[in-house]
């Protein structure tokens, strides 16, 4: 994968990467990651990237040129040209896996706290939102796809352990316990201590389903379920 | 506000601030943060702070001791403790508003991508999610609730900027446009070169009206709009 992070702020997306999971992918060059400064692509005087917004009212608006010809620096026919804003298609786990999948050149443009100028928006393929809240700029958003995404491409982490993620089959995680056996007098559940697989394995998805149930009901998929789950959520139901 | 972020990469929570309003912010006296690295509070050797888990399974797990104690150090009547977790109640803006308004010292504790330790959530006062999808730390949700919080805090950036914001009352924001009028054929909506306010005024509120109805539906509140809103509502509806 090829990501292309157009922002205003590169040393914020600098910054962090050098300490995270994407260093590793990039030193096991699993992906390419380059940083494109907007600011390098207007004409203006003072680097100027915004200006006030037509009809009148507070803040400033990122101007359609600077990003468009940023755009067009790095894109490619296969690219796919995101942009961040709370206006977005809501971003989850299988947005990651589709785009894991399906890709193989991502440009994301980092939103700009006050606006941008709506004709950008020709420009760029999907409009992409992480989550109903307003943020300053698009940065930490980039961030998120690009953690999200590089965690589910072949070979970064072990399968096994994005596989047991929450969200797959649309279910929250099971409970995990490590040393010491007893913490303040909370104890690690018997069951866990056993060595008896079958029931770990019965215990786990049960827990899957309980978590899910009184945390986030709405999403469980009945089609997703085996014979245990359905039996226990009937149960979970009176 | 003070924040108490703990986490075992405090090199990442550091070097965004240093670039974000976040700093501002803090140069202002608006906020205060402090950045506990949760390795300062394990006794064991070579600073281990997590460990295989219970009943088999890839993944080390973080520990309750160092988390507890980390949590500890910092907390004192007031304090809000929060687990970031795929588990959690999802973020919104009205979240970032209630504990900007209602809470004055918030511990965020960054999760850890293979699992924190059950016993945790004994110590902790709500667990809170950014998203349907999986990082993996929990040091970019720390960021997002640190920067949705502090800008809706009193005096940080101007209220007529947030209260402007997509999601209030249910909306999302309208388009706006910059200079230049004419950008490659795409021009700018007459009415906001018109001068006319009245009209402006309403154009706008429109706009949101559409722009909620065709991408995000399921965020309209009847209850909030004006009648002009909801005559057009209806139109849309047929």
């Amino acid at each position: 994968m090829r990501y292309s992070i157009l922002t205003l702020f590169p040393g914020m997306i600098k910054s962090y990467i050098s300490e995270s999971i994407i260093k590793k992918a990039l030193e096991k060059n699993k992906i390419k990651l380059e940083i494109v400064d907007i600011r390098n692509f207007t004409n203006l005087a003072q680097n100027q990237v915004d200006d006030y917004q037509f009809g009148g009212g507070k803040g400033m608006v990122l101007m359609c040129d600077p990003v468009v010809k940023a755009i067009e620096s790095v894109k490619t026919e296969s690219s796919l040209v995101i942009l961040t804003s709370p206006q977005g298609k809501t971003w989850n786990q299988n947005s990651a896996r589709e785009i894991a999948v399906k890709q193989n050149h991502l440009i994301i443009v980092c939103g700009h706290y006050e606006g941008f100028d709506e004709r950008i928006l020709n420009y760029v393929d999907i409009e992409i939102s992480i989550g109903d809240y307003v943020l300053t700029g698009g940065e930490l958003p980039a961030l998120i796809m690009l953690d999200s995404i590089t965690r589910v491409l072949p070979g970064v982490i072990s399968q096994e352990s994005h596989q047991q993620d929450s969200f797959e089959d649309n279910l929250l995680d099971y409970p995990v316990y490590t040393q010491p056996r007893d913490f303040r007098g909370h104890s690690v559940p018997e069951v866990l201590l056993s060595g008896h697989h079958a029931n770990i394995k019965q215990w786990r998805e049960e827990q899957q389903l309980i978590a899910t149930f009184n945390k986030r009901p709405d999403l469980i998929d009945e089609s997703k379920l085996n014979k245990v789950q359905l039996e226990l959520l009937k149960k979970l139901k009176k």
